[in-house]
């Protein structure tokens, strides 16, 4: 009997710490950081060459500029999560899928910072297909990525799931997810002859993630620590949205040097999450010459830019970053409350790691003013 | 003993004819013929007024043109099925909803022709929500209309459901669905202050859809008589898809008189159609003046028309209907087989019941072509 309370107290000793280090939580400078990096396009390290870059670069270059770039970052920003968008490896060019993708995520893994990662369209194109390159990456050290959510049974594509991000450790909203990330995999390639081009969000994606919404608001909005409003959402995939190309350089911060390669089709997902109603913002990758991010509806529309060296992109444009940071709102007592901005701004893989296009996705602020408005 | 045997053969040969009647069959011609009735806008009846009609014509005018169209319409045409496409009644001048949804569906009533019918975004105007008026349709006589499949628990909206037609009686495909009819409701307004206008098709019936058609898909192309490829399908509904709004007149049969008022954010429909692979044609009421029908990545979007009397038209246009007839081929030793064709036209309520605009939708021949071509 002894023996057994023993090992019934090692396994909840044991147990604890694991469950308590997945669990992502606000830091205790009330901030939530999330690094992207979008497109690594990894093949086999320091032989594989770096496409679009200065004639100068040419001969140092390789896969491995893309990995110092991810380290410098995790030194200068301390992200509290990274996120990797897609196209992670470039099947094509890699000679093990496996050995691409312990190379490609090894910053992030030996920084001790968890992890999460979608797939693009190039991840399946070695030996591994979507299935297996995606249930590779979540047995991975330090990585929350997940298969498919164990409820959401026949749901399409690989890597769809949600991360909730707690308060602050001892606060009153311990227990309270403050932030919701979303990840999808949006596909490849279209499987229907008579549509051309890349593959979209399917209808069962869009229904988990609408009742994974659902769900996630009834809990904030309901005791204990009841909330007026839903917690902010942000979502996670490769391919642009066909929404994208709403935007003009009028009405988005950053550039647009190539066109959107979105679906040629519609799938909706962007009306789904205009109708669920606590998404804030939307990150890709895909288009490595793109890096805007513009307001539609509500919902900022963003792109990283490209980041790998193996990707092609544009010599002399530096490849980029883009930092996500969440953070809460401390009362004159100090207590810690709720979300009260989200704010982005992209990294430049410079000398000095430059910081530009620093805007404003989300504002509690903002938000009370628009539902003032809203009422009168 | 005996009476209970007597009360259970009294059951089974009350219980089979019902049953019998309410599939929808192929008729003995080898045809299934569709009157698509849209936009009623049936008001209070001899008493209300028409809208956007000739000078001449007003004094006399109103409901009852609206009926005495639908009756000239089913001698004419002799339907196998009448589809009303919404706004059936229009709330907002009703003043007593059952009275006029009894009075608008009479003609197809005393038919004695089975008729389905979906709701628009002015039928709930009046005393009765939605859900209200889509219940009281269902419970009406000869009708086929379901408030909702008893298996899509929680589906958005109110009259999504689906009808088989099956082979002709005797033939060797008489358990086989030949021809899928599937009706959804398009809802009336968005509900989400971001987005104004007309409300859009939702993930749970795009899911309910997609589940729906692989089921028929499958039921179809196995044993008994199994088919090489699925089965066409037919959708109906009220308001039309962004999707639309990819015409002109090149491409189109029909005219565009006004705008495309579909909701003002793309909610999927088209795309989940398109990949379902079998829906060959939609049909949508809503904007009185356009009446066209063009092919968009192998579906055709379809308008049938204004209809009613008491719905905003153009004075001069006669009011018109679409007429949809699927024909089965026949072998040379006279057994009839799988579809061979889907045709469309128009019928104007002029003193000929002029049929214009008569166009191929779907057939096999054509099917065979493609299929052949996307080989090579």
């Amino acid at each position: 009997m002894a023996s057994f309370i023993l090992v019934l107290l090692l396994t909840i000793l044991c147990t604890v710490p694991v469950h308590a280090s997945k669990q992502l939580r606000f830091n205790k400078n009330g901030e939530f950081r999330i690094l992207q990096v979008a497109d690594m396009h990894y093949a086999n390290g320091k032989t594989t060459p770096c496409l679009d870059v200065l004639p100068q670069q040419v001969a140092s270059c390789s896969d491995t500029n893309t990995t110092a770039f991810i380290r410098r970052l995790i030194f200068a920003e301390k992200p509290d999560l990274i996120v990797f968008t897609g196209d992670n490896i470039f099947g094509f060019d890699t000679t093990d899928p496996v050995k691409s993708m312990n190379a490609a995520f090894s910053p992030a893994i030996s920084s001790n910072i968890p992890w999460a990662a979608v797939i693009g369209n190039h991840d399946q194109e070695s030996t591994l297909s979507r299935k297996g390159v995606m249930k590779y990456i979540v047995g991975m050290k330090n990585t929350l990525s997940q298969l498919n959510p164990p409820e959401a049974l026949g749901i399409d594509g690989f890597g769809n799931y949600n991360l909730e991000v707690h308060g602050i450790e001892n606060s009153r909203l311990v227990n309270k997810s403050l932030l919701n990330l979303y990840f999808l995999d949006s596909g490849d390639y279209s499987k229907v002859p008579s549509i051309p081009g890349y593959d979209w969000i399917k209808p069962s994606q869009q229904l988990w993630f609408q009742q994974t919404s659902t769900k996630l608001q009834r809990a904030y909005m309901n005791e204990p620590e009841a909330q007026k409003s839903p917690a902010p959402g942000l979502v996670y995939f490769h391919i642009p949205l066909p929404e994208y190309a709403s935007f003009d350089s009028s009405n988005f911060t950053g550039v647009k040097q190539e066109g959107i390669s979105s679906a040629s089709i519609n799938s909706g997902f962007f009306a789904t999450m205009v109708e669920a109603g606590d998404v804030k913002a939307v990150f890709t990758g895909h288009d490595h010459l793109n890096d805007f991010c513009g307001d539609l509806s509500g919902i900022h529309l963003c792109y990283a830019g490209g980041f790998g060296y193996h990707a092609y992109g544009k010599a002399g444009w530096s490849r980029r970053t883009r930092m996500v940071v969440a953070s809460l709102e401390k009362t004159d007592e100090g207590v810690w409350g709720t979300l009260k901005s989200i704010k982005t701004w992209k990294r430049l893989d410079d000398e000095h790691l430059t910081a530009i296009d620093a805007q404003v996705l989300w504002s509690k602020m903002g938000a009370r003013r628009k539902k003032h408005i809203g009422h009168f």
